[in-house]
């Protein structure tokens, strides 16, 4: 885990260093991208690769372009206008160093260069790099990340249902660490049966790692998590534990997990790393 | 040009209203994508497609994805934390209507659909439509649009060069509508002598544009040009006539519109309708 997040935290700044753009957009985009974090969606296109038995490295612009769009997501997640969050990972947000206006335009950035990355990936074919940018769209776009976010803003204020939720956490963060596992596959050459096991498995530890932060925002404590627990409580915010009491969370992430441990058993390959991945996610006190 | 006016706008909406995507979300981007404007941008696309002898129809998809990132830096540029802009073409602008979390999103969500627009295009090479993502990817991005509209809000307080005021331009408008005119050419399967010359002329065209803006913003009127005029100098805004008096911008107008016309003319092809719309560009009243 430790080695691979190095590798990818070598990496990912080339794609915005070596850019001819004004100093000050390349600090502010950097600032974010190096601004550490888990590295879990790169980390899943590697591990992907790892499991179908193919060298991990051929992956690494994937993981970069995933970080990106994570990152740049972050940055406008955090403006006022959304969250309004001062500090991110322990550091100040991206807005409060660089102003507003940059941080928009440092994530619309990001998200624009990360096609690019896809486009670097080398021993793929042109119409693989294409279906790659489209995972990547409906992952990232309007009916993924975006969509999810626009969901969860609409509903802030409301008492959310259980299928509300769903499509919240669904969409918001399952389909872009789903993304990671899928183009981990189609790098690899996987069948389509192959690749949709995949996304299922990849859409079970997507939902069991909202619901671990939903409880980790509960039992988790400043120090371990970064930022103040108790915020959803304190917001109103819908969540598994309010939806389902604590214990009723705690089954359903269990639950997501052992499905992801099916369909995980039900490819044909070696899943060590993803299943020391999905333990990760279902266990993690940060 | 009406007539491709039309088809554009008949066309553009669907790749955003066929998406499985939460309403808000859709209706705020719809808004800003059918708010009108001149559609020069794909216009522009079917003209460099017209000029090779193609079939314009072909690059309709290529066109509506240059409409959809303008749009989007149109949404971003208005926010508050940029230019603060309550009107554009005389409507609201979109976060007064839909506020800025949506609208920042609905700017993310354009950006991001613009690559699978051109991902969707038909007759053409999958290494082709690479070329044209990174292309956009250059046009739009940190290296191109964005960068230059960072160079723009950092600029603001500044008396600026010549050179800096033609760095900020290039990026910020040039480089988007040089695009459309490559893109064209390269569905057109034109070779690479006619590609750089139809990036030369689109640069040639972009910095016209922009100097015609800013001498419309001394001698227009608010009801052609359907916002403020005198704004510039209100601001302080460095422009071609604050730096050369309106008669040197006068010139530098001329000057490009008749290079522009010069490359057109090393151009072995048909080109009358990519002559009309450069009159179009150096004569516009709005």
């Amino acid at each position: 885990m430790t080695s691979r997040k190095e590798l990818i935290e070598k990496e990912l700044p080339l794609y915005i260093e070596n850019l001819n753009a004004p100093q000050p957009l390349k600090e502010a985009m950097l600032y974010s991208l190096n601004a550490g974090g888990k590295r879990l969606r790169p980390i899943l296109v590697l591990a992907s690769l790892n499991a179908f038995g193919k060298e991990e490295a051929i992956g690494m612009p994937a993981a970069c372009a995933v970080e990106m769009i994570h990152t740049y997501s972050l940055i406008h997640d955090d403006l006022p206008c959304m969250d309004d969050d001062d500090l991110r990972r322990g550091k100040p947000t991206n807005h409060k160093v660089y102003g507003e206006a940059l941080a928009v335009l440092a994530g619309d950035g990001l998200l624009t260069q990360s096609f690019q990355a896809v486009i670097s990936l080398d021993h793929i074919e042109p119409a693989q790099k294409l279906r790659l940018i489209s995972e990547l769209v409906h992952a990232a776009g309007a009916e993924g990340m975006a969509g999810g976010q626009a969901a969860d803003m609409e509903g802030e204020a409301k008492n959310l249902t259980l299928q509300e939720l769903e499509y919240i956490h669904m969409h918001k963060t399952a389909k872009l660490l789903t993304f990671s596992l899928v183009a981990g596959a189609i790098l690899a050459g996987a069948g389509e049966s192959e690749i949709e096991k995949m996304r299922d498995f990849g859409q079970h530890i997507g939902i069991a790692f909202q619901i671990r932060d939903d409880i980790l925002d509960i039992e988790g404590t400043v120090d371990k998590i970064g930022k103040p627990v108790g915020s959803d409580t304190h917001n109103q915010k819908t969540t598994y534990p309010s939806l389902l009491t604590i214990n009723g969370a705690r089954d359903k992430l269990a639950s997501h997990i052992a499905l992801a441990k099916t369909v995980l058993g039900e490819l044909n390959m070696s899943h060590t790393f993803l299943q020391d991945l999905t333990d990760l996610i279902a266990l993690r006190e940060s």
